[in-house]
């Protein structure tokens, strides 16, 4: 069986490594020859939203998933139309994902606090916004963020204009600004059967925007019910097929969702090594139809990415117990190039070793005590 | 840095998979263009010994390794000539491993227990043998045996003839049978500094002469410091790098050495999800030279190869916590198609949960009890 996905970076290159032993096939779009993913299966190249690739990929793979959440909807609607492909995640899903603005609302819809914000499509909707919700606040483009880019915070009245001379011309979102105390993020896998499976809570520690560790599982009982039950509902919401992953704040011990991923997500990149079954592997057996597999951790794992340089593969390596993913991308300041993961037996010898970790490839930057 | 391997199946499937994480790039050499291994990285056809494919490897490899021991140590000797390219496992090594008789004379020389036997060139010399070491006895082909193909049991005088006229004209040897209690393996790697970790002590049960299951980590002190001796002298005779895996009858409680392979071991499959680090990332790192990855069981772990023909892979999965790898191989009888691993918290768990599996896959092979 042929699993095609839409883009070919590290995302899909796990899936691969993930799906090879069950022994699915796989077949790649990307604009590039020279991918992550292409390494290691063929691909196709083109424009993602290019109809006669799309078209291809639809005829050649019995499903159609995606490894980026930019892609085009309507195009892939259309590509799959008339052929045996199904695609998962389901497109709806997809196209919440893709604006900040439907997905504020599919929250508020199911029940699921988020925080305070108004679509803004002109200078005067932005300062109305700012009247009702208050500074400081975030303004955000709607569509096509990514990684802390496309968002600005207004910290006073002053830094508005400044703001919407940086980002107009695209529709925006303005957001209260959340002194959030933590970041966690709940992934869920739901099967074609509609069958549902959880994975630990993660907490997450992002720095200029970009995730940098993952200490899963972060035991937090009640912040994990609370997350699970928000994830549920979306699940159920799409009848969705495969992995989603949700972010939250958290705000006086209250979750706050922020957003969604309707693909398998970095901050489930521990689960390779300290989940029974990996996230990827989960995504393909939801969207192929088989069953879904155990979810549990084993042991304490610490994920830390690998940002803008590559670290001596012999250094690290050095690091007893250390998991390396390199994704043989060309270094770029702060582009993802890999990961590391580290799994102890408790969780003070994680954080313990991930501190030690950090400390040595990102120097003075404190994420944990 | 570009890893050749000799061979395309599953071994070097698994390699390339365990390798690909660390950044590593790999190029096989197959007879096929259709292999287990082809399906990931890119393969060279041609016969495993022919002195053109060879060379073009060397010139593309920093490191050549073979994923089947029957490899020709002449050819690999004269196509790395005059390269950069290195070959790991050591060729003596390989050539020990090629053919019984020396592997015997490597046991004895290094005062490792093993059965009593003897090279066997003529009808005269089998008569002398069998009446040297007895009956009954194994006449074997010191050359390309393996899954228990190219061997004869004589239980009795009347059937030394028989077995002759089956084996002979090529090398043999003759063997005492050794009625044993059980069968184990020990896994090592030794790494370009001369590092060596050893895996924990695997039981293998075989049927029909082909391994068909594993339980690791086998405790049992007192063998596994004895396994662990004997392939450390082999390891340091060879000056060795990479994977070694040494097979071991158990009669009385005691150890006698039945073969070696210079490379990853079926029955240390396991490590895939039951070690820290797998065999075939071990064999990898040494290889390339980069530091010993931590060899620690995590939990406990039963392999089942999938033989002859694959399971529905709908049913397979629908075991909790079952790890499955397919190797995309054409089913034929006593051929080995894929294996799956259980891992558990205890080894009495893993027993009744491995007994069950057996049961559903080759009914009434009752190997464990």
């Amino acid at each position: 069986m042929t699993v095609g996905i839409v883009g070919a970076g590290q995302l899909g290159r796990m899936l691969a490594l993930a799906g090879i032993p069950l022994g699915l096939d796989f077949l790649f779009l990307d604009r590039s020859a020279d991918t992550p993913a292409s390494q290691i299966a063929p691909a196709l190249i083109g424009e993602l939203d290019d109809p006669t690739a799309l078209r291809q990929l639809a005829e050649r793979a019995e499903v159609i998933s995606f490894d980026w959440e930019n892609v085009s909807v309507a195009a892939l609607r259309a590509a799959a139309r008339g052929t045996r492909a199904r695609i998962a995640p389901p497109l709806p899903a997809l196209a919440a994902a893709q604006d900040r603005a439907l997905e504020k609302r599919l929250f508020t819809r199911l029940g699921i606090p988020t925080t305070r914000c108004a679509a803004v499509n002109s200078r005067a909707a932005l300062a109305r916004a700012v009247a009702r919700i208050g500074l400081p606040g975030v303004l955000k483009t709607r569509r096509m963020g990514y990684d802390g880019k496309g968002q600005v915070v207004i910290r006073d009245a002053a830094a508005v204009e400044a703001a919407w001379g940086q980002l107009s011309g695209v529709p925006l979102l303005y957001e209260e600004f959340v002194p959030f105390e933590q970041e966690v993020s709940a992934i869920g896998v739901r099967g074609r059967s509609g069958e549902i499976v959880y994975y630990p809570l993660n907490r997450n520690y992002h720095a200029d925007g970009i995730l940098r560790l993952t200490l899963a599982p972060w035991h937090a009982a009640a912040l994990e019910r609370a997350a699970q039950r928000h994830l549920r509902r979306i699940l159920q919401a799409f009848n969705y097929v495969g992995v989603l992953a949700v972010e939250f704040f958290v705000r006086r011990g209250r979750l706050l969702a922020n957003e969604i991923a309707p693909r398998v997500h970095n901050s489930g990149h521990w689960t390779i090594e300290g989940a029974v079954t990996s996230q990827f592997e989960n995504h393909l057996r939801a969207i192929v139809g088989l069953p879904l597999g155990a979810t549990a951790a084993r042991g304490h794992s610490a994920m830390i990415n690998l940002i803008g340089s590559m670290p001596q593969r012999r250094e690290l390596l050095s690091h007893v117990g250390l998991h390396l993913h390199d994704y043989v991308k060309t270094p770029r300041p702060g582009r993802k190039l890999g990961h590391c993961t580290l799994v102890e037996s408790t969780a003070r010898v994680r954080d313990r070793r991930a501190r030690a970790l950090l400390e040595r490839l990102y120097p003075g930057l404190h994420l944990i005590q």
